[in-house]
């Protein structure tokens, strides 16, 4: 028979189990947010984002004379436990939960509790000694708490994505400066354009992933705002005078970062516009790398019936039916991480609007949305660089005969040919179906030579600069 | 140390544990596809879904001659067990997967062929014997097998959330009926409008869920239409003459679904519509039931500064910090669910756009989104029902007086003393603060009795059908 | 000098311009809504609407004794004016305004008034022989006049919608029928896979688009069901005995609609579940024609860089700077109303859960969104089919080419080869870059003739009922 | 009969009204795009914006030498004219256009080419001696020419928007201190929570858009590096050495813009990632604006069953029937153009996905969305500052008793009468129903006096840096 011990809340009594260092009310969260099966513990950056919070609460209560040092060390020392990765099956209560995050917060408490209450050689729910909510909680309010504890594990989830992206800008930068004499055919509205380089199409890839980069770390600054101290709807209520400096400076020393108090915490507690920015900047990072994986899987399309301009690496057998068809699962997967953090962002915008008067209901989702398409996003990143990008191949020859066919040709010739023979060698090209290359060597508008060179990749990738001056139709002397 | 055996695959041989029922491909997949964590196995349906589908094409297999007895009655004895729930922990691919479900597939093939070896007495792994995909696959493709599975899944899902939506609609009736006798202030755009009964609000929450049901199981119909046989991009092709429509019909015997074989296999194979369409309808049920729970919330505020009509049954504290504040947890737990929901229908929306010519590589996170959705909110409803609506107290008397005291109240009563008078009264109570019903009485144009009358539930709720003329200032003789 | 009349409402006198048919309230709603700068009268379905519903109004009135004739006739020839399409410019309230259509309404009410004034030998604003509010409202609310309007307006923009479906569904069944011999790959995944016709790929097209004409034609039954004599909040209040089932059976007779009264009045007035449930079957339309488009401007990439497969008509110049540049600028536009389309269901979504307790305030938008999106998408299908799919050709012999090219052939030459043969064809093939009907044919595994058969289109299409027996190698003995 | 010029393009001769400015192009896209029926000029932020470009562009090309100084000066006169508002009801192309902006840009091309011959005493139409693509557009492409366009426009949207803001967050700054004095309650998920002011709850609208409009200007610095110059695919083909950095000079000192040149041509000539960042920022904006609104429209509920703590002015008349009744409509109308700019965010999201290689054809589609969020939003936040915010009435005595009737004062009185007395006090409340105020002095707890001092505005506002030392129940000696 399961052992238990007897807990109490203002609904009454019940039995937890006794070895568990949860309590009552985490029972009643258990039992009344049976959704999704998933704990806040499969958040790791969440519970070890909470601990950091109630352990820099404990410091701050201890510094301002209002917690003895037996208890605030005990309670330190359980959450440095919790923060180097311990207890967190203990974390049971559900990932989607009503209550704005007081089923979590009071899920910490009691965790926090008895096992502070073990190091001080107590037995578990012994809280005449050491209390969830007078001690462990002192100073502080699911309002101020849970916010707070929510930005920490989102600066964590951050940094991870961040560091997969760099993963991956990086696979973009290497393949760029391997595929630098690769010319091809570009293209707009997938129809063909002009000729570049391979090299310049994924180097473009690297840039806008550090460019993504970029503004995903500016959001993050944002979450360095924190709340902590604001208790009940900001006032401060029930914490003393300076507790809000000292938690915020303890918390900032505690994790390495750089918290900011926020200026009014009244504002501060109900809004959640730092999630819904960020959320938003996320949907701009999947939206970008899912037009990636668009066009990887396009450049690769085929072998024989598709563009078939690059190799992708195969990863496994493509069809349970049709022998050595291989098919482009890595951008895929990627492309439905991007599909789903940018519903999520959906859902956190909704979450967020419906938020009322001084405190946001809905944080739950907010978290628990963001966090996985951050996560899954970063997973997507780091094998579409390790298992994809960085083992593509180009089929050099064929992109490069496809230059020499293509109409498009014929613009980039314009400035040396004139407008007049670029039209004239497009209408014939398009008649006889004949290489554009073979047409203009053929009417002696440029020999072989000179064609090599106008399209060698050191003059396609620096046109620009290069500066060579078109062919003045447009300059005339009389209007 | 871990003991194996080999497996060989287009890329080479690679170790699997000896004593897993997965295979090679399953073990790549598990390799390309570290995303989520979660596996396939997180949703029982779909694992049923496909051991259904694998099990009716070894039946159409054997009765069409290409498959004999032994192996075929191994196979079904395997699909079976899985039916049943046994051996889904050797599910293992993730939830979002590249290939368009290859990988779920090849994980099915795996684990039912080793099962399946075992049954005739075989070792895991001896593939001479029977064959992932020569036999278990034999007439199959990904194609059809993985959308007709998800299309099983889909209606297996769709039943549990049409039961928890009819234990929501009960409850609302039952409370329906107790409120019957309970008058209170309607209101539109949050303003005093004109008297009602509680009965008739928590009426309209039973009739708008039976509607939805009603829709929903339109929608199920959707998925009964199913592409077994379709095999590579709708063609039919390895699949022997009448195969379609044997499988079709032995699946729909070991299901007891009445599914139907669609006319058009190459358009059924690459058309996703049927789950734009159903996660539209599982958005509208979200949509629903997120505006009823606002309403639940918005009545039970206060309980001094709220609006304070209702009580909903308290099932955990509410805070941290403040003594007593019991809050609306669970109506704030569906709310998140339906935001979810909502966001889900991105994420399906987006997936099905990109699917492109033959086939729809997307519809792992298409299943994953609307699967996880069903669930989510299915449990949301139960517990709305057994944990909130069951237990909603009126607060009879305060409702009675709102309703006296309230401007609207002239609204109703225009019918019986006239609009003149209506807005003399009403200006009247808006200068005063004083109480309309009192004003009326005072002026003599309805005695107590006669008020009461008007104000009692069984004239409210039944205004429409009691016809009584209204006062006819608009009846004129001449223009 | 513009000449004014003074008009009176609850917050003072006001002068309108004395040729107006609008009046004080409409003048305040243009004042309070200067957001779009659209009037209502862009939504000449919604102007009709609500004339209809007003006449329908007028009639039962008059039937029920509360209305004296020459002012019945008098309303009822100014609605049927405004259903003839006169008086539109009148409409001048904002597209997006508060009030749950109350601006809408009562812009109605009065130029109805003002024109039933003028028939009647009255100058426009003399309310005292015939009122906006009196007489032309009559029995009614906003809360039952809008939402009926909005319905109707809603059937008759479905109607327009599935013409254009209609138009669109043959342009593409006539292309599937003139390219019925026309081999091609289908593909999975991008990735070459199995032959197939363009007749098929065409023909898919025009059987999706059938099915979303019968998943519109289903939801639209939804906008059938009308609240026309709910009044405030449902009840009826202020309307006559019997008025809800004679001014809705007038209204169905005057629109020639089948319309059917809501069952629960309460209910019908705050829900706008049908108005989420059709925006999410037009966001169905809309995902799957900007898949059709998706798939038009792939396989029309090129000419000489893409896949080349078929031909859009030009339409207009592609580039200002690319000589002989044609871009698939119709797919395109289509593929943009389709995202406005996606993008509007979310706005409706949110301002369908947005509504509280007896009302939703937010309908004005939903409409807006709704219309707008059906008349746009009506549109794009128009043009898409007269400008783009009927004037698309093939480039037959490219295809035809590929096909014999392709690796994906032995998929198809399985079934009469044997999978060993196909699997060391396909080997050969991918190393020395040779043609696979080449090999097949040396190899002497198929002479020309038999090849061309199982390539014919007469073949490919019929595989799954022609039934030849696939190369039984899974039959075996024993296990 | 209408008078015509006959002009001339790849497709063949037209005809086009003698007397437009608009050519052949024009009438193309006219017909090709019968999409909305609206025109690019109701987006005159793009005609001022693309005007600049053409004018920067004609001044680069003078200084470069390849465009003689008449027809520059005369190209530039057009330009200034557009700039100053002339010649708009000339862009006729739809909002919706498919080609990437190729019909803009074309327009603009034609209206200045004709508008600039009229300036040098030539006929409209004689293209021989200013030619709209090979003057007008030279050194140009669409592909660099519409994005600069678009992102000059855009800049000039967000600054009107930015002012809107800014009025908007000084209405409330005004209000907050109107209020300053109002003590009420504070809520948390709607039930009460504890005291604060009035002037805290505004103030905290003021903080909220002040931080918005922080966040708006910095995305707004995205828009401001623009690929002027990259011509087609960003590869500066067709334009002298020098260009880019001439015309993005110019058009900087033009427009009086800090405008950047991007770093890569190519990357930012594929990219929009800029505008889903800006729209994901606008979401935001629209998110906390709408929560805004909904907290005044709930604040403002009633007036005798409802919240009722604050009026709205009232603005029109709220009710077709019931007399008096007014209704929150200035912010039901900012709650819609909320739900507006969020669906908007989708379909930007969608287009901007959908880009495929080196373009994306999509971008009007998302220019359309974004600048008619930015401009409605703008007009909501106008008109809810002028005719709601600033007047704004308080209920301040109902406010005041609500506080000393709440169960919620007990919060806030913990820290002077400790948490026993609180429980005790607060059971007391909810079991009698008496004031909570009154049960604290008859119980001697506290007097009068202190209890007004801890309810005083002062007191409140500075509950947190007051910093009364909470009663200690929670220090003690021993563990």
């Amino acid at each position: 028979m399961l052992e238990t011990r007897t807990e109490h809340d203002l609904l009454g009594d019940r039995e937890v189990p006794a070895d568990s260092y949860w309590g009552i009310h985490t029972l009643r969260a258990m039992e009344n947010f049976p959704i999704t099966g998933r704990t806040i513990a499969t958040n790791p950056h969440l519970i070890r984002g909470i601990a950091y919070v109630k352990w820099a609460a404990a410091s701050a209560n201890e510094k301002l004379g209002i917690l003895d040092g037996p208890r605030a060390e005990a309670i330190s020392q359980a959450c440095k436990e919790i923060v180097d990765g311990r207890w967190h099956e203990q974390f049971v209560v559900d990932v989607i939960q009503g209550g704005a995050g007081t089923s979590t917060n009071m899920n910490a408490n009691e965790v926090i509790a008895n096992r502070a209450l073990e190091i001080l050689g107590h037995q578990r729910g012994d809280y005449e000694r050491l209390h969830p909510n007078e001690h462990v909680n002192l100073s502080q309010s699911t309002n101020d708490v849970y916010p707070t504890a929510v930005n920490i594990s989102t600066i964590f989830a951050i940094e991870g994505l961040l560091d997969a992206l760099r993963v991956l800008q990086n696979a973009f930068t290497t393949k760029s400066l391997e595929f630098a004499d690769t010319v091809k055919m570009g293209r707009t509205q997938l129809q063909d354009a002009v000729p570049m380089t391979l090299g310049q199409e994924f180097g473009t890839y690297a840039v806008m992933i550090e460019e993504d980069r970029a503004r995903l770390a500016e959001a993050a600054l944002l979450v360095h705002e924190i709340n902590l101290g604001a208790t009940a709807i900001g006032t401060g209520l029930n914490a003393p005078a300076g507790y809000a400096e000292v938690a915020c400076s303890d918390l900032g020393a505690l994790t390495g970062l750089p918290l900011v108090l926020a200026t009014d915490l009244v504002e501060a507690t109900q809004d959640v516009g730092q999630f819904v920015h960020l959320s938003g900047v996320l949907k701009r990072v999947a939206v970008k790398l899912s037009k990636v994986c668009n066009d990887l899987r396009l450049l690769s399309s085929g072998p024989r019936a598709g563009l078939n301009e690059i190799n992708l690496p195969p990863v496994q057998a493509g069809s349970s039916i049709m022998p050595g068809k291989v098919n482009p699962v890595i951008p895929e997967v990627l492309n439905q991480v991007a599909y789903e953090v940018i519903g999520n962002d959906v859902t956190i915008t909704m979450a967020a609007e419906s938020g009322q008067l001084q405190l946001n209901a809905f944080e739950p989702i907010i978290v628990h949305s963001l966090s996985e398409g951050m996560r899954h996003l970063g997973a997507a990143c780091r094998i579409l660089a390790d298992r994809c990008v960085l083992g593509i191949t180009a089929n050099t020859e064929l992109l490069r005969a496809r230059v020499e066919d293509s109409i498009g040709l014929v613009t980039a010739l314009n400035p040396y040919i004139g407008y007049t023979a670029s039209t004239r060698i497009a209408q014939e090209a398009l008649i006889s179906g004949r290489r554009v290359a073979d047409l203009v060597i053929e009417a002696g508008l440029l020999d072989r030579e000179e064609l090599d060179r106008l399209l060698s990749p050191e003059h396609l990738a620096n046109l620009r600069v290069a500066g060579e001056k078109p062919h003045a139709t447009a300059v005339v002397e009389e209007v």
